[in-house]
């Protein structure tokens, strides 16, 4: 691995296990075995390492956040979706906390962030417009765009929710509580599903509660 | 009015239309024309302030928003509980903005927004279960916790969405874009609406769909 993407991936880790504001170049730098010289020589500061994660942040969701193409509407379909909420959830978990804080440091930033959360919204809607043609979600073409945004600003908001509702630090959001976060836009689907796809949801809500129970039972473990 | 009254009241103006992070002690003593030394007379720091603010938050949400006693629902009852959503989001807009970094800054701040949000969380449970029970709602019982939760989210990161999303400072904060809010809580709850309340829904709608277009006129007029 380059020394670059050694830095970018070391700043994550840190920023998630930590906090963002918790931590410096020096302390990016001392992780690595580093001098913060040559950490320098990489990244002209902070904000220079955030914008390289926000990168990868974006190629992941433009990968992995698409339309269905010709394809049966299963559960194992729908999982994929969810799958990818929980993965960008929980792998740029910093970015979600405290989200306005680091977009008002940095217009750049706001601004990119701004193109890609009205990348997801025009995918989420055209989605969502799928899974009505196909039958699985019955609702006015008229909700199509405030249920895309009302989910959107659900998951964008989760981690600073669960934050702030609780006494812990960042450190502490478990992959539990995303998984929850998955079950809740589950549950606000769930009341536009027509009848006949009921099941795939009910099955798909089985799944990520079993998913959360498990990670509540490793995060347990974790802390003994 | 006492002094600390008239301190805490232009903060909370100053904070709402600058946003708090803007907003010195010696800007708010400039702004009332008094010494910054009459101002620490008063309070020791711009937390200090804070938590005043709070306090009128607190009691203002205790005071306005609460189960219903014996009485018909009809639409005017609804319309108070989001008369009252919309009149905090507006009054208290600042505090909603970047709410986890002031929570962050003060952590006997944060045990008391958890509390009060205990008892807005424990009151919304209620007032859902009283909904159900007067047939207004049709919801599952293992639904309505996680239903009055995920409405809470939305609510208490609407103005932080708003502001993400866009190029605006938190002065461009607009009532119509809170409006928007208090119809898409609306959306949700309308998905849960039992066939004979539809009509109360719909009604509820159009109200707060003019109260936002006629706030949009008003807020181009001011721009002028």
């Amino acid at each position: 691995m380059k020394t670059r993407d050694k830095i970018v991936q070391a700043s994550l880790e840190l920023f998630n296990k930590h906090g963002e504001r918790n931590i410096s170049t020096n302390h990016i730098a001392a992780h690595l075995n580093m001098s913060p010289g040559n950490l320098y020589y990489h990244f002209r500061n902070k904000e220079d390492i955030i914008r390289s994660i926000f990168t990868l942040y974006e190629s992941d969701i433009i990968r992995d956040f698409k339309p269905y193409l010709d394809q049966e509407v299963n559960s194992e379909l729908l999982l994929n979706y969810f799958d990818t909420l929980f993965n960008i959830l929980w792998n740029y978990r910093f970015l979600y906390n405290n989200l306005a804080d680091i977009l008002s440091r940095d217009d750049v930033l706001k601004v990119r962030y701004r193109q890609t959360q009205e990348q997801v919204l025009s995918r989420s809607n055209y989605i969502i417009a799928q899974l009505k043609d196909d039958g699985v979600l019955i609702i006015d073409e008229n909700d199509i765009a405030p249920l895309a945004d009302t989910l959107k600003l659900m998951t964008s908001f989760w981690v600073s929710y669960k934050l702030t509702q609780s006494k812990s630090p960042i450190g502490s959001i478990s992959k539990a509580s995303l998984y929850e976060g998955v079950l809740r836009v589950l549950l606000i689907l769930k009341t536009y599903a027509a009848p006949n796809s009921i099941t795939t949801f009910d099955k798909l809500k089985t799944h990520y509660q079993k998913q959360a129970d498990s990670s509540l039972q490793s995060d347990e473990q974790i802390e003994e």
